[in-house]
Formats: C-alpha cells, sequence, structure tokens
C-alpha cells in the first residue's frame, strides 16, 4: 500500500531552462518522507528532537524519466519493499499529469542520534511499515 | 484585505541549530507570492512561460522576530500597501502558533522577461492589487 | 576595513529568467558571513559546535539593483557599522562586473544555542569586529 | 583521469543533526560537474545560454558512506566511464579527511534546449570527455 504526497513545482525548484533542477526532486522526496513518518505513527519533529531518531539515506537510486516544469503537480508515492531490523528499503516515483517524472529505490536506516549509531526502528514504525509492504512480496524482500 | 499561505517547516528548511535557516523564510516568501499571483487572477507558470513576465523583488526589508522549527506551521499573510504602475510594496507577516515569527516589507516589479524592462501590471492583475489594498490606506499610500 | 569574499552565481542559483533567484543571494551572504568569522577569529563550526554559538539574523534590509547570471563572479564585501555587547550591525555590498548587484545591511545576534538566549559576544570575535569599524565611524555607530 | 572540484561545507548544507542534507550533495555534485565542463572545453554560462544545450541527468545512483559536517572540506572527483554520441557515464566520489563520504555513478545526456531533444555532444567536449576516460577502460565501457 502507498502513501502518497502531493508537491506543487515552485519557482524556487527549476533551473535556467524552466525545468525542476534535479535536487530539488530530492528535497521534495525528502518532504514526502517527513509525511509518511507522520502516518506510520511518529513525525519528524518527534523522532528527531523528542526520541533523538534520525533516518538518513544510504543508497539511492533514481531514474529522472520526464521533466517536471514550473507549476506541475506531482503525486509523490512511497511504498517499503523490505524492512529490516534498522532499515527500510523502499520506491518512490513521481507522477504528473498522468506520466512518471522520475522513480528509484531508497534506503533508510535508523539512527540513533546521540550514539550516532544504528538502532532497531521503534516497534510502532516497523509494524506500520511492515503493515505497508505490498501483498505480492511474500516476505518483504523484493 | 491579505491573502494568507500556509507552510509546514520541513527538514529541509532547519539548520544545526534545529530552527528554520532564514533563506529559507524566502523560499516560503516567494511560495505566497506565487500562490498570491493565481488569486490575482494569473498563475506564476502563465505569467513566466506565456506572458514572459516576472516580478523581481529590488527591495526586502524584515525583522526576525522569533525562531520557527521542524514541524511548525507557518501562515503567510500578504497584503499590497501601495500598487504603482510597475511596481507594488507589499507586507508580509509569518505567524506560527499565534506568534508573529518574522514580518517585512517587499516590492515587487513588473517585468518584461524578453525586454530586460519594467512594464506596466496588467490590468486585471493592477485591478486585483488595488482592491486588496486595506481600507485605512486612503490612495494606497502606506 | 571590509572583509571580501567572493562566490560563482551556479545553475543552483538560478531561476527560470536565468537570473539569480533572490533566496540564493542569501545562501552566499551566510557564506560570506561563515568566512568572515573564520577571519574573525573563530570558525562557524568551531563557534557553533564547540562554543555553542549561534549567530542569527534578527533584521536583514537589501536593495536589489541588477540582476546577477549564471558564472557571473560576485564579490561580496561585508564591513561592520556598529558592535554592541550581543549584536552587530553590518553592511553588506554584492559586486560583479564593477557593478553593484546588490546591497543592504543586517543585525547579527551572537546567541547562547544551549540556554537560547543572547549573550555577549566572545572578547577576541568583539575585538576583531571592533577594529574592522571603518575610521569615519568615530565610536562605530551608523 | 579525474577532475577535482573541492568544496566547503556550509551552513546551508547541513540539517538539525548538524551532517549534510543529502539534497545539497546534489547540489555540489551539480557544481563540479559545472566546472568540470568549463575544463573539458565549455562552460556551464556559454553552454545553456550561448549554444542552448543543456546536461541533464537521467540517471543517478548513490552511496552513501559517512557523514559530512559543517566545516569539512570536500574533494569531489568526478571521472567518465562511458562516452556515447549524447550521454555520458561518470563515476563521483566525495571524499574528506581522507575517507571517502560518498561515491556513485550518473547518467548526463546533451541535450538542445530549444529542440527539448537529445543532441550529440559537441566534438570538442566529446573529444575532452573521450581523453579522460580511465586507461583502464579498454574503449570507454564500464
Amino acid at each position: 500500500m502507498s502513501f502518497v504526497h502531493r508537491e506543487t513545482v515552485r519557482f524556487a525548484h527549476v533551473d535556467a531552462a524552466g525545468i525542476v533542477f534535479y535536487p530539488r526532486f530530492f528535497e521534495m522526496l525528502n518532504a514526502a518522507v517527513e509525511d509518511w513518518f507522520a502516518v506510520l505513527g511518529r513525525d519528524f519533529r518527534a523522532l528527531h528532537l523528542e526520541d533523538r531518531i534520525g533516518t538518513p539515506t544510504v543508497r539511492l537510486d533514481t531514474e529522472f524519466l520526464a521533466p517536471a516544469m514550473l507549476g506541475d503537480l506531482l503525486d509523490i508515492a512511497l511504498v517499503p519493499l523490505r524492512v529490516g531490523r534498522s532499515s527500510c528499503n523502499y520506491r518512490f516515483t513521481f507522477t504528473g499529469g498522468g506520466m512518471v517524472r522520475l522513480k528509484g529505490q531508497g534506503v533508510l536506516v535508523c539512527m540513533d542520534l546521540d550514539a550516532k549509531a544504528a538502532r532497531p526502528w521503534p516497534e510502532a514504525i516497523a509494524g506500520s511499515l511492515r503493515a505497508a509492504l505490498p501483498s505480492d512480496l511474500d516476505d518483504g524482500v523484493a
């Protein structure tokens, strides 16, 4: 089951060619991940500031299929592919006007910000992530 | 009559001290101005790409009164103070949790992107801007 | 005596009109302030992470006089105008190709990041700031 | 033969955890690619504004191996792996303090900005890219 976050392409996102400058897609992706975690059970503010948990990205593979322009509405769909003890592989797809603009996979790690080391996902988040695994993935292995 | 645009403080906005890095407030301000123009009668995409009109900022004075943190909801209110032939002075106020975080004034200029020169506001926009002038400003002069 | 920091206008800085998107000027300004503090006696890393001192901007007034384009070299000159116990008014000027592109004044405050309150400048920084006051400013009052 | 571009980690690059927010690494990567093209024979300004040629990224795979902090100096090394008629696969490595912080591969495409379609590399750039192919890559195929 995927989570969908909507972004509008802003003036701040586009480059001299009038299309989204690709690092801005990753700012949008991060905003989508933030809202995803709120739905998974813990928002980024509580996670970072109260629980002292971060979720750094350790791997990110992206195919840019079509440009996006100022004013485009982009639906960013996120779906977990594999939920480990302290990591999560997920797939992302940016769709606008019925066309996939970019897609890829990322790996997030659950990190103790004070110890600066990986730590297990909080049980509530792990449970929500596993519940969101697509049903055609037997055990969450992509 | 002020226009209000809402932004969430994102991970992308905050600095090492956990508060909004001030250039990010201006990215938010620009997003607010974009949505304001759509309401005034012409969205930024049509304005820039079809009409070849830009609205550069030529003056911006800001007081930062209180920090904003990850997860804060900010209401950005915009109100015109003076509408000239090819310029507009406006006031902005960022409020979050009932507290003003920053406020200031800016001056936008209507620019012909091809001629790279100031030009009069399109009549529809000028009319909308004038209609939004606060009633206590007799003739739009702040 | 002014401090000068040089920046190249990057693809990341420009907008759909091919000129610098104004919030990016403030990212450049902040980089200039960072390098200035290193010269004043304490770099931003040591200041923030070791001394737990931040230098938030509480006021910023800017006039944008001419646009800057991809590839332009900009010299950002900083000069203190008034050095208070825990604040510093300074003037900034962005010059490129012999032409002033933007200029303005800002006010920095010295903040204790843990107490989240203003604190006096460290003596070494206060001394360097005062030594950099222009000689035509009798007592540092602009 | 790799091209190396140096960046300082700025306040604008780091997040609430005090480490580089990963989209900022891609802004740095783009700055490195800009300077690389200048050395290859055509700077980004001339390429985009005079030749009307863009170099969008169509694929980007990254492994984030170690964080980078405020004040770190990062050497970004770029080396072509395969030079096609209108594309270029390249490898990037960010090293700081003797440690690789991130590495990956990207694919750039040579695009006619007006026709909005792929076009062959200008011969001078193609020649420079081929000359920079590592000698252990027989024909430029990674």
